[in-house]
């Protein structure tokens, strides 16, 4: 059986060598795994490679030894035939498309074809595990792992059983996360979308709905956010954050005072925006005043991740010191 | 008439010492500015002195002088005459409670008592300049700037101007509160909730439905946010996010790729949670395991904040650097 610390985790399965699956890898990797990417198209392995080394120093300010990162050492391999790919595999972390036929099928094959005791995590960000896991044998054996963009760095990870899932498997993702670095989240209870997704839409939908009013545009509502609600909650969350707000009295006394005013105006009158052509239209053009490539601003926000992180002593540990 | 630098306000008057008006005070006592605090309540001086005090360390860490915070060096009185209060005011910074009624009676009368060409600003949360100003012989002297709590520690001030606000009132109080070592955004349009209390409610919206859902607890959920979301807002806001989360092509590719699920699930399957006694009881027992006092919590957000912003180079600048 496998042990909960990264000690018995030496081989990993990668399955769909995306962005997620790229920056998984890395991470992989930098935790001294060795790392077997099964993807169908014919230029992954340099794609993946790239991405990895492009990581690469992002993980060694993390503290990773990363030179199997930047150079072929023979831990990353690549695997065009799935039964292969994961044979002797210890985890299985499948980051295949978000569609519901394609993940069943790839997690029925899966099932017959990795060692009976590999743990195995599907990134979905919203197909829920009691759906994805319809068609093996033994739906208890798969558990939600959902990073957030980019992986190798944004510490949570939402581990989600679904209706089947042996309570065991949860936990076992759980210290592996761990293991990894990582800060997992166990959610209870099976809901469309986990909690983060859901909580970012929420918001999201009311910021669509103020650019299309003309309120603000993007840059200024993201500069409203960096400076305000976005800051507090990278420190303390919505419900901390109210708490504090409560004064001595606390989260009791902030509903007190604010719950007839949020339930009959507040909520009531968010808005409700249509992705429609003009609006989407409209967000595009917004978006090409962020003030550099995709590329540039990514690295901007990789090292001021990093920076917050030991800003507030949250690092992840070191592999030793995750055992 | 005033110049938008810091040398030309040289008194506020801060309206309402509760705890906004009181961070007002101490952030206006640090930056160099003599305060005069008029509110109703009799033990009113004790409450704000010891208010002032106690954030005297933290604008210590932000570089400000604060001698004056810490004893009585006479630049901060109390003044139970509200004419007397703003009579030599260079800017009045109003906090009364959110009472429609109670801040047309104020604005009415401070216009009457105060010099001219002093600056107006309404700390008010939700309602906007338009309603508030609309006793005033001279509504285009007031504006919005609604700060975030605690105010002399969070970036943001919101500056909204009303519907017949001087546009060059509104220029005025981004430039003073930008002296004062802020970062105010100017909100074009005038929405109830202006934009950043606006968003949060969209989010503690879904945040209250998953806790009534036994989704996750509390502080499961604010673990959820600091570790993911919450974490990159505090450096990329929303809009910025997307447009990393969409790859090379940026958030055109991304709408072109959620577009549909954002509108057809995402959105639809929010929660609409009430705020029920039930709830509120759920709620306010799942509030009593922050691990502190709303103090010691409050003192350890407060120090992670200023590591943040020292960890990101976003400390305010210092007097002389902000003319």
């Amino acid at each position: 059986m496998h042990d909960s610390t990264v000690e018995h985790y030496r081989a990993a399965a990668v399955i769909g060598g995306g962005v997620i699956g790229a920056s998984w890898t890395a991470l992989f990797l930098g935790r001294g795994l060795r790392v077997t990417v099964h993807d169908p198209r014919p230029d992954i392995e340099s794609i993946v490679r790239a991405a990895v080394r492009s990581v690469a120093p992002t993980l060694a300010e993390l503290g990773m030894e990363v030179a199997d990162l930047v150079e072929d050492s023979g831990l990353l391999v690549f695997e065009a035939d799935l039964d292969t790919a994961v044979a002797d595999a210890d985890v299985v972390q499948e980051n295949g498309p978000e569609r519901l036929e394609l993940k069943q099928q790839l997690w029925a094959a899966i099932e017959e074809a990795a060692p009976p005791d590999a743990l195995f995590a599907s990134s979905s960000s919203a197909l829920p595990a009691t759906a994805v896991a319809e068609r093996m044998r033994r739906p208890e054996r798969l558990v939600i792992g959902h990073p957030f963009n980019p992986p190798h760095l944004v510490p949570l990870v939402e581990v989600v059983p679904g209706a089947r899932t042996d309570p065991a498997v949860a936990e076992r993702a759980v210290a592996f996360y761990r293991a990894m670095g990582k800060r997992p989240q166990l959610v209870k209870k099976e809901i469309p979308g986990f909690v983060a997704n859901r909580l970012q839409n929420a918001l999201f939908r009311e910021a669509v709905h103020l650019i299309s009013q003309g309120v603000v545009t993007e840059q200024e509502l993201d500069d409203v956010v960096t400076s305000s609600i976005g800051l507090r909650w990278a420190i303390a969350g919505p419900f901390e954050t109210f708490h504090l707000g409560g004064g001595p009295g606390g989260l009791p006394a902030f509903l007190e005072h604010f719950r007839k005013s949020l339930e009959e105006v507040g909520w009531p009158s968010l808005g409700a925006p249509s992705l429609d052509e003009p609006t989407v239209a409209l967000l595009s053009e917004q978006a090409q005043h962020f003030g550099g490539t995709v590329g540039q601003l990514a690295a901007r926000r990789d090292a001021a991740i990093v920076r917050l992180m030991r800003a507030l002593g949250r690092l992840p540990a070191q592999a030793h010191e995750s055992l």
